[in-house]
C-alpha cells in the first residue's frame, strides 16, 4: 500500500491556498484517516515570478500543466484553477496517464462532465467533484450515497450565493437591485462582471449537475431553462410578502412519472419554506424523495476554506480509494435515458403583475382570455396605481402550461387595457 | 463477484416493512447501483403465527436468531428489531459467522457500538448504521466522508421528533405540555411510555454516537449531561419569545481546544438560528466546522419509510463494499483519548426564572450573591406575578461555569426573599 500520496495542483487562487491550508492544518487527522501523507510537489500558476509563500518546503512551482499531467509521481491532479476547454484537455491528458482527478470546477463538469467520465473509466481513474456544487455542503455525496435507496422526485436549490446575498439584502433593507449589486461588488460578494451569477448561468451549471445525480439522466446545460434576477423589483418583493411569499432564485429539477423538467429561474416560495429561512450568501439543497420525503441540506455555498474543505474531503476519498484498490469504481453510468418536459406538458403556478387601464370591460376582457386557456386564480390583489386612471393588478394563478400561459400572456399583452406586464415569476407551493 | 446479496432481517415491524417495500420498489435501481439483485432469505420476528403478507416467494420467516445468524447463504444482517443485550449478542453472534451488519438501532450504538466494531474488525465484516441518528437525513456519512476533511468543533441536533413536535405545538397553540403529550400519543408521535423521548435520553443516545463520529473520541451515554423537556412550562415559551428566542430541546456537543463536553436540555436558541425553524416532528443537525463554518442537514427524523431509506441506502453501501472486496474497512478507530470538561470548565449562558418578594433590598441581595460568583447579566425582565406582592423575574446570563452558577443558585434558593425558581435553561448566541 502506498503511504504518501503525491498531489498536483492546478491553480493557487483563493481556493487553491485554502486547500493548502486544510492539508497542513489537519495533516495528522488525514493520515489517520487515510493512513497516507499527503506531499503536493507540484503547483501550476500563470506567472511564476509573482512572489508568494510556498506551499511546503518540497513543493514546486510550474507554469507548464505537463510537469504536472506527466510526472509519473504524481498520483492525484487537483483542479482549482477554473476555466473550461483548455482545462478539459489538461484534465484528459493527466486521465490518460493515470492520474485521479479532484475538481472544484462547475462549468467544466456542467459542460464536459460525461467526458471526462468515459475518459476515466478507460484509465481506472477516480473522478471526485463534490466542491463543484455548493460549496462546503456536501450535497453530492448525499444525493450518491445517503440516498441511493430512494428516488428522487424533486431537487430545489438556492445554489448560488451572490443572488441570495442580494436578494435578501433587497428583501430585509429594502435597498433596489443596482445598488445591492454595487454594495455586493465592493464587498467581495460578487464578481466584476457579475453576469454568470445574476443571469442565473451559474446556477444553472449547478442544477445540471444535481439532475444528472439524482435522476440518473444525462442532462445538458441546454436543458435548463435559465431566467436571471436582473432588474427584479422591489415592488415584486413587497407584493410577494403580503401574499404569504418570499421570492428567491431557486434551480428546481423535477421528475415525475411523465418526464423531466430543469429550470433556474426567480420563484415564489411560501415563507413558511425550509428554503425561505437561508438567507445572505447561504446556499441550501431541498431533496425530494418518494420514501425520505423532505430532506435540506444547508451551509456556505463558497468561501475559500468551505470550498477547499470539500476539495480535501474528495481528496480524501480518493487516497482512501487508492489505497483500497477500488479507484475508479465510484462512477455509475445514468440509468435512464433523457426525457424532458414540453412547454405543453410544464404545469406550473404563475405569479403576473401588470398595470392596466382603469375602465369598463377591463377585468372582462382579461378574464375572458384566461378562461380560453382553462386559466383560473388562486390570489388577485388589485391597487391604485402612482398613474391616475391606472391600476396594478397582481395575481397567483393554479396550475397552468407554460405553453399555454405564454399563450395567453402574448393575447394580453395586444389588449388596449394593458398598459404592461411588469413581471411574470413562477409560484411554488399549494395548488 | 457476488451477484446475488442474500439478507437476513431481524424484527418485521414498522421498519422492517418499509426496508422490503424498499428493497422491492427501487429492485432496477439498485441492481444498477450495485451490480446485484437482493434477495431477502429469511426474516426473524416473534410470532410465527401472527397473519402477515409475506415479503416474497423464496423469504421464509423463523423465530430461532441461529436460522440467520449461522445461515452460511445469508451475506448481511440487517437489524431493525431494537433492544439492546439479547440483540447485541445476536449481531455479535453473526458478526462471528461473518455477516455484515445494518442496523437503526441507536439504543444499542451508543452502548456497545466499540465493542461491536471491535468484533467487526476481527472478522473484517461491515457495521453501518445510519438509521440510528436523525432517520431518513444522512448524517453519519456527511460527518465520515463529507466533513473529513475538517475540524468539527460543535454539533447540536434537534434528533428527537417526538418531543419537537410537544414544544412545536406548545409555541404555535399555547397548549400546555401536558395536553400536547396525551394528543401526540393519540397521534402515533409519542409512545405510551414517553419516557425515554421527553426526558431526553433517546436524544442523548444520538448525540454520544454523533460525539463520537465528530470528535473521533470514545464516548459512552454516561459523558451525556442530559435534562428533558418534561414541566416545561408556557410561561418559559412566551418568554424566551419576548427576548427573541425560540425553546427547543437540543443536543449540543462542543470541543474546543480544551475539552469537550455533550448535553441534552431544552435550550433558548437565536429565534434567527437555523435549527429555530425546525418545526413539528421533523430533525436537523447543524453543525459547525472550523474550515466550512455552518451546516444544516435537515429531514424526518423517524417514520417507516424514511429510516428504511437510510436502512437501504446502507445495504447498497455494504454490497458495494461486497463486490469490491473493501469489506471491513470504512471504520476508523477513534483517534484521540476522551477528554470531558468537568462543570467549572463548561461556560454557558443561562436563562433563570424565579418568584421574589416585592420587598426593598431584595434586588440587592439577589445582585450580592451573583456578583460573588463573577455573574453578570445580558436581558432583564421584571414582571408583576398573579401573587399579591410577588414579582416575576426573568434573567439571561453572560458565560457562567456550570459550577459557579450551581452555587449561585443554591445560595439564592436560600434567601428569604425568592419564593422560588420556576426554571433553569442553556442559552446559545451571543456573548
Amino acid at each position: 500500500m502506498k503511504n504518501t500520496i503525491t498531489v498536483g495542483l492546478l491553480g493557487l487562487g483563493t481556493v487553491g491556498s485554502g486547500v493548502i491550508e486544510i492539508l497542513n492544518d489537519h495533516k495528522e487527522s488525514i493520515q489517520h484517516k487515510t493512513g497516507s501523507q499527503v506531499t503536493i510537489k507540484s503547483v501550476l500558476v500563470n506567472d511564476l515570478n509573482k512572489p508568494r509563500e510556498l506551499p511546503g518546503e518540497t513543493t514546486q512551482l510550474t507554469d507548464r500543466y505537463e510537469d504536472i499531467t506527466r510526472d509519473p509521481e504524481i498520483d492525484v491532479v487537483v483542479e482549482v484553477m477554473g476555466g473550461i476547454d483548455h482545462t478539459l484537455s489538461i484534465l484528459l491528458e493527466a486521465i490518460e496517464h493515470g492520474k485521479h482527478i479532484v475538481t472544484a470546477n462547475k462549468d467544466l463538469m456542467a459542460q464536459h462532465g460525461a467526458e471526462l467520465f468515459a475518459a476515466s473509466q478507460k484509465t481506472g481513474c477516480d473522478i471526485y467533484y463534490e466542491a463543484s456544487v455548493a460549496g462546503g455542503i456536501p450535497i453530492i455525496r448525499s444525493i450518491i450515497d445517503g440516498l441511493s435507496s430512494d428516488r428522487i422526485r424533486k431537487m430545489m436549490g438556492i445554489v448560488n450565493g451572490t443572488t441570495n446575498y442580494i436578494m435578501t439584502k433587497m428583501t430585509q433593507d429594502g435597498t433596489d437591485f443596482d445598488s445591492v449589486l454595487k454594495e455586493a461588488q465592493e464587498l467581495g460578494f460578487a464578481e466584476a462582471d457579475p453576469t454568470a451569477d445574476v443571469d442565473g448561468l451559474d446556477a444553472a451549471r449547478k442544477m445540471t449537475i444535481l439532475s444528472i445525480l439524482g435522476f440518473s439522466m444525462p442532462f445538458n446545460l441546454e436543458d435548463v431553462e435559465v431566467k436571471g434576477i436582473r432588474g427584479l423589483s422591489l415592488s415584486d418583493i413587497k407584493y410577494a410578502e403580503e401574499l404569504g411569499y418570499t421570492i428567491k432564485l431557486i434551480g428546481i429539477a423535477e421528475n415525475d412519472h411523465t418526464g423531466v423538467s430543469v429550470s433556474v429561474e426567480p420563484t415564489l416560495l411560501p415563507s413558511t419554506h425550509p428554503l425561505s429561512s437561508v438567507h445572505n450568501e447561504f446556499n441550501a439543497v431541498y431533496v425530494y424523495g418518494d420514501a425520505v420525503g423532505e430532506t435540506m441540506f444547508y451551509g456556505p455555498g463558497a468561501g475559500k476554506l468551505p470550498t477547499a474543505t470539500a476539495v480535501v474531503s474528495d481528496l480524501i476519498a480518493v487516497i482512501k480509494n487508492i489505497r483500497l484498490g477500488t479507484s475508479g469504481k465510484a462512477y455509475v453510468q445514468p440509468q435512464f435515458s433523457k426525457q424532458v418536459k414540453t412547454k405543453k406538458e410544464q404545469l406550473t403556478k404563475k405569479y403576473i403583475r401588470l398595470h392596466v387601464l382603469d375602465q369598463p370591460g377591463m377585468l372582462m376582457e382579461m378574464t375572458t382570455i384566461f378562461a380560453q386557456y382553462d386559466i383560473s386564480f388562486d390570489q388577485i390583489i388589485q391597487r391604485a396605481s402612482d398613474q391616475d386612471k391606472e391600476r396594478e393588478l397582481i395575481m397567483i394563478t393554479h396550475q397552468v402550461s407554460e405553453e399555454d400561459f405564454a399563450k395567453a400572456q402574448s393575447e394580453l399583452q395586444e389588449l388596449s387595457s394593458v398598459r404592461r406586464v411588469d413581471s411574470i415569476f413562477r409560484v411554488e407551493g399549494g395548488e
